[in-house]
């Protein structure tokens, strides 16, 4: 769609749970960031939707608190706010209640919006209650029967379901209500700005794309790790554990983009078909292939840090990963031998997501009959915190007669585009779904394979009550390693 | 040979020509870093030999004023220099004679030098009176016939001859007096740390070994500038130009470490048979095949830059060139259709020396159909100043859809190596001449193969009288170009 298009247009963004923390602390302060640009339709009213008994200034407070003007000068910066703010508007209702969401149409066209606006509806409630909220609002005639213009679209999040089956089961009971044209199953490591790079980084530069197979890789691994414990939050996670809540979504997510084939266009269709392609070649998971972990408490410094179970919303008894180290291969020609780790804990020593490429060291080495061989290359792609890519190379050191050194060649994003705002995950991705472009969602077919390679390890775990190898909170995970 | 052995031989180092710029401003200072940090052999002497009557304290005092403590902590520095000092005689002389070489012996045996001792000749002379020192020093005595130990070794520097006919001459002058196994080509340009690492980079790393040929590499660029003109040394200059002074040896080499075929081991012998036998697949120049340019004075903010033939030590009639850009093709399967070009200029904007090397764009590439297509990779390989490594990738730019960067991945020595002090080019030459390794000097067959490419190009131009194309001072050279 041209901006043309989109100026032309009238539109309504609505946030089902609106109190909620995701909506508050990131989905209000993208959309705040985007308005702040002039990137939305000029007629883009928010309503937000919601349990909680609020009046539109006291909405409107709750959600101030989190807006930050990082794409407008300081002094510009509260004439924004009041423009953005006195378009929010609040709507109390049931999440499976078609009065209340008739309400809702109600307070819109109160505030003038078009019947042939463009509708976003942004489900930011647990996903229990999807359906019973897709539900309520395919009954109150809020969504567009057919997906051109004026066009409606819903937003949901991970996590979709438990496993293959409950995972259908929502994708069933929501197609009942949206398309699948109409739905954006959002996964916000997408929206990170490397993770859209990596395309560029592996198609547009000759001097990575040759090397991109198990020729001349060794192996890859994807690494993500907090420093942080469950902090009485132990009520949703330890029903997932860090599988299901970081592994099966973000994590694979990355792998399939770092591996899959180049796709013939850019289309949303070829980028996602050749990622179901990718992660259709990995066979699901054994349970060798996978090491479990539980952190438990530790004094440091005369801190007593808590250990997973306890929390005191975490059963003392709950056997829920929070650690897991899963080894993965690939079936194709590309990534023949190749071995993929991807490693994932809470309570670790400190807050990362990296992807780390290794490569093979050159054969016949001619340098290796000075002692020790040159170490190999790597190249780093850092996720989080500091977005950024560097590569290891292999330096003599100078004045030293053919010592070898690992040297970086670095581009930290945030020294490389200082005049560039790096852009948040959500905003990045409310503009795709606003431009209708799905390259960065997640489609049905790929989250059914996604699920495939997990559900028999999930259901293993959970039958044979599996016992996590303890560590402590802080450290780098159990001492155990799985068979490389 | 190992360090033990060092230590346990004494040494002498001759610098004929001692009261020259190369052996005060060069030579001694690079003995001195060698010497201050404990380097040489525990018994090495220093002796000055030139035409110039000077005391030892005289001859002492001139060398003083370029020697830096770069290895040493300031408080020990004077120590150092004492300790040097008091180690450097001074031998007045005749370059010819070999009476004055005799004194020298003489002079040599009353500081105790054994007998037995290595000697080393560093004739930092003029090339044409090469011959005569070399006869001289012959003659009385002071080389030895075997190569082992003792050793006697010569160092030279070029320019080795005008062309193939006279280089050949003088090095069967010499060769009456020193082996090809005694003789030491030095280029100084070889000496320096990034062509030192050329070898590393290209063959330690898995990540451009694969890359090293015309599959992927579009073109190299070898450029080398000057901010400065003649300054009142045309003499020398006048006589040989900007081909043989710059191009013929310094780019030539840096060229062949380039594109050299991986040597079978790190040994000398394969690393120069690598050498030659890719110069050996450069055919000679032809006429269409180089731009010639000579810089001619501008008026600068009121400042009158002078043009060449301005200064008074060059004819007005000149037709020397002090801007070359010449196109070479290797004729191997490595490098087929690749254009190398190797550009030189005095008098430019600005001074850098570097290798450009860029790869071709992917194959196919799914991003042109963007508008237009991510611009190829570059490895940018900084010789002078600020030596370092860099490569030009493509990145998307945070925020943007899809709109590409070329982005640096930087590696500069001298932020990246804070706790190596670099060393300088003669540093690390006359150690490798110490230690007996020839693998940066240049080979007789060596020197034949690049006046070969040469050769005819240069007397075409002084039998033609071929005019080089004006160019201002501190710009970029003539504004015409080569077909390319």
């Amino acid at each position: 769609m041209s901006n043309k298009d989109k100026k032309n247009n009238s539109l309504s963004i609505t946030i089902v749970g609106a109190s909620g923390d995701l909506a508050t602390q990131k989905i209000f302060p993208a959309l705040f960031a985007l308005f702040s640009q002039n990137l939305l339709p000029e007629n883009t009213l928010f309503f937000g939707f919601a349990r909680s008994t609020l009046s539109d200034m006291e909405f409107r407070e709750k959600i101030t608190k989190h807006l930050i003007c990082r794409y407008t000068p300081e002094h510009s910066c509260e004439r924004y706010m009041s423009d953005f703010l006195e378009k929010c508007f609040y709507c109390q209702g049931k999440y499976n209640s078609v009065d209340s969401f008739l309400d809702l149409y109600t307070l819109m066209r109160e505030k003038n919006v078009s019947r042939k606006s463009n509708r976003i509806f942004y489900l930011a409630i647990p996903p229990d209650i999807f359906s019973d909220v897709a539900k309520a609002i395919g009954d109150s005639a809020l969504v567009y029967c057919r997906d051109d213009v004026p066009w409606s679209r819903v937003i949901i999040e991970k996590p979709f379901g438990k496993d293959r089956d409950s995972s259908d089961k929502l994708t069933h009971e929501m197609a009942k209500i949206f398309t699948e044209e109409q739905t954006y199953r959002i996964d916000h490591y997408l929206g990170k700005e490397v993770v859209q790079n990596l395309l560029v980084l592996r198609f547009a530069n000759q001097i990575f794309k040759p090397l991109w197979n198990s020729d001349y890789i060794k192996k890859i691994e994807i690494i993500w790790s907090e420093d942080k414990g469950i902090e009485g939050r132990g009520g949703y996670f330890d029903n997932y554990g860090i599988i299901r809540d970081i592994i099966q979504n973000h994590l694979l997510q990355i792998l399939a983009m770092v591996t899959m084939e180049e796709p013939n266009s850019l289309s949303a269709r070829e980028i996602r078909d050749k990622k179901v392609k990718v992660l259709s070649k990995i066979p699901p998971l054994k349970i060798d292939d996978i090491l479990l972990g539980q952190y438990v408490s530790v004094k440091n410094d005369n801190i007593q840090l808590l250990g997973y179970t306890n929390d005191p919303t975490v059963p003392d008894s709950s056997l829920t990963p929070t650690f897991a180290k899963v080894k993965l291969k690939i079936n194709n020609k590309r990534w023949k031998g190749v071995p993929f780790t991807i490693t994932a804990g809470k309570a670790m020593k400190e807050k990362k997501t990296k992807v780390k490429i290794t490569f093979r060291t050159p054969e016949n080495n001619i340098f290796c009959s000075l002692g020790s061989c040159p170490p190999p290359n790597e190249l780093i792609i850092r996720i989080q915190p500091n977005e950024g890519i560097h590569c290891n190379i292999v330096n003599k050191i100078p004045g030293k007669k053919l010592v070898f050194h690992e040297q970086r060649l670095d581009l930290s994003y945030d020294t490389a585009y200082t005049d560039h705002v790096i852009p948040e995950a959500y905003e990045s991705l409310i503009m795709d779904i606003i431009d209708g472009d799905k390259s960065l969602f997640i489609r049905k077919d790929e989250l059914q394979t996604a699920w495939d390679i997990f559900t028999p390890i999930l259901h293993q775990i959970e039958k044979e009550k599996i016992k996590p190898t303890p560590y402590s909170f802080g450290s780098t995970g159990p001492k155990k390693n799985i068979n490389e």
